[in-house]
């Protein structure tokens, strides 16, 4: 199972943009080891890296338990390869009025969305500072959303645990960009053409006959533009939206 | 123990700030319901309340668990009066590396400073909201610091847990501003004058005889002037900070 | 003419804020002194503040002309008395597309909202800096406005002047604060209670009834406030806005 | 002269960072159309540009001065051939207390780094708005600092062009964008390997050897990247800084 390639490891590879970074990555050469909480949901995925010519690693996995984590990336550092890129990429909206919302909802979204980006930056941060002899020791990528930047009626929740994240990419940039360490933040402003928008939201994924949703593929090329960036010129966060997009 | 005077709730009393707080709003005419973990430790600012003429009641209260946080406003509202202002004012910072951070202090910072202000602020607004006949409803103030704005190396945590409470603040203006509460987010900047400082930082203190570090009762005069607001002129956010404090 | 009371100075006393900020700090026993650029139209707010037992002086003055401004400070310092109080409230949107925006208009809404600011804000400074023996040698407010924070569309003229007079707040309070000069921006955020409004927008103006506009007088209690705050916690920014404006 | 090459106009080639990304441009197909005011000093940039198997032209243009900005404009686009990229690329500091900032130079920094932007955002806004059957009508890109961001001491001119110049590029990005153009602005945090640096700041410069120091061929990938990224995924906003860079 050992392999010399370098590992991108996608944590929530269970939407469209985890599975379209995971892809990207395993195309420039990357093995793409990709977790969910349900393995058999990933097989697709890993059945379509490998019709590319990739190689691929699916793993169940719950980003939000400490010790699932560090065992994830014990188990692929020590047979799969160094982790060269990791990529945090789990966080979902469920809106509420403050007055509604429950103390399990409001802490699951924080569990779910900051936790795990706590827990699996945490983990391969240091691995990846024990690198010897290397400028770029590595990229950690954390996706965010508008809700990162403004707190909206509804959404107590999610913005709460998005800001959180939002700041956790930004501690870690300042300690460990000096240390060799590439670590970014992505704001996605605007639906995603996935299943999800597709089913509940009609009208908006129509707008995606004109360009007015995100395709997964194009936010992925911002993420392995962002891992190539050299160190002289590296970019701590970015917004992506379409060009209709109001903001 | 009933009486008609409107209740200013302080969730965290047991730092300098909290009482001067609770005391600015007893000399108000409000009565001031001040909560900590530990009772014993609130005899004094008690004490001090009542020889100043004031109206204080102490709860030993665990701001983390919503059994505790329902029933404390429950009792309030039932036995003591209606509760006009509500302060969140718990947080305290414990660096470290994000190498060497914790999932334990990770997820203990954010339960503290954050979720706590989340159950306290979405108990009493749920009372406030139902208030009928009123302009201003009333006023929910929570308290920030400079990790609320930036992500500092070391800091990960205590930003984080700061960053999500100002989000809860925002998302709490935009939906409830319009139904009649104000809800502000105050960023304190710079050290305060507090038993804490005096012993762990000299050289900081040493700068109160040139004004250098916060005096909580200047604080507090924050707090009861953005309560004090016209409802034409709310303002949501506001920054404190010594005259010689960088920024 | 000479006068022991210090002075408050309004640059752009033409609208119903800067009238009322002069009466408050009138009011506290201020020397107000404001200007627009019309005398004849300063006259009545002369006169209430007089009648309403104050102190007022009128100038004619345009703040975009160095030599004027120059000239202003030096009579009112030499001849009223020291200037304890600046507050900066010109400023005029006048939307269009940025595909019809003249350069000619570009620049007078720069001129008057931004260099204005900076014109006075320095030659203010400069006396303020050199005054003895004071702890806290004087304010200087700048009136902001959304567009300070965001650059809307068919708002680059007006959002360029805001943006950048907050960037001069910034720079003066970060030199300033440090030599005892309380350098503040305030962010008014909704309509204010103006002719302007009555006369062009006559349904935001009925919100007067249910306190959706903003009354000078509240804004001007925020300034004087402003003024007050001991030096070892002064505000830099604050918002304002009636509590039903979306933001 | 004419060709059917799409242009990239390049107002601002007298340093490092816009000579560099006029050469990406030019060898990726496009004519590079390039702007200082001191034509000679474009000579070696042409030559460059030409010897490298690209298409290159000067212009002695003073992009603060309408009627020079509006002519070059017309100049090109009838001449040469439609602008699809413009990169507004001017600006340059002085920094100075605000006590000792003159009104010229104030105004003078302003001119050149916020109005020359206008001017020519402004004119080559209004070209591409009118190109029929295109999804993607054309980019244009701001070239922003630290200062865009924040205030410093002794930045006030400075950073109030900068602030300006960013709202210019918001304003621009909500009306365009809609409209098929894409309007970005990039935040160049750290100083860039420039004969200004090498001579001013040797020791600043000998970070080089480390990545310490912007490579302006690297930024210019950044710019190419931008024009590159289809409408569905747009960036308005990216900052660049060395892995070193403390921010």
């Amino acid at each position: 199972m050992s392999t010399t390639h370098p590992v991108a490891l996608i944590i929530g590879a269970g939407d469209a943009t985890g599975g379209a970074i995971a892809r990207r990555f395993a195309r420039e050469g990357y093995t793409a080891c990709v977790t969910r909480r349900n393995l058999d949901k990933l097989q697709p995925l890993l059945e379509r890296i490998r019709g590319e010519g990739g190689t691929a690693h699916g793993f169940a996995s719950d980003a939000r338990r400490e010790e699932e984590v560090v065992a994830l990336v014990d188990q692929i550092e020590s047979g799969i390869g160094p982790i060269e890129v990791l990529v945090f990429n789990i966080g979902a909206n469920v809106p509420a009025s403050i007055l509604d919302e429950t103390a399990r909802k409001y802490f699951k979204i924080w569990e779910l969305a900051c936790l795990g980006g706590f827990l699996s930056g945490r983990e391969v941060a240091r691995r990846m500072v024990a690198r010897e002899g290397l400028a770029h020791k590595g990229t950690i990528i954390f996706t965010g959303a508008t809700a990162s930047l403004r707190g909206g009626a509804n959404f107590a929740a999610f913005a709460g645990a998005k800001h959180a994240l939002r700041a956790l990419a930004q501690s870690m940039a300042r300690e460990l960009g000096p240390r060799g360490i590439h670590v970014a933040h992505v704001v996605v402003d605007g639906s995603i053409d996935t299943e999800f928008i597709r089913e509940n939201f009609p009208q908006r994924y129509a707008l995606k006959e004109q360009d007015g949703i995100l395709n997964p593929d194009h936010i992925a090329d911002n993420y392995w533009m962002l891992h190539s960036q050299p160190r002289d010129a590296w970019t701590h966060e970015l917004d992506l939206r379409p060009w209709m997009e109001t903001f």
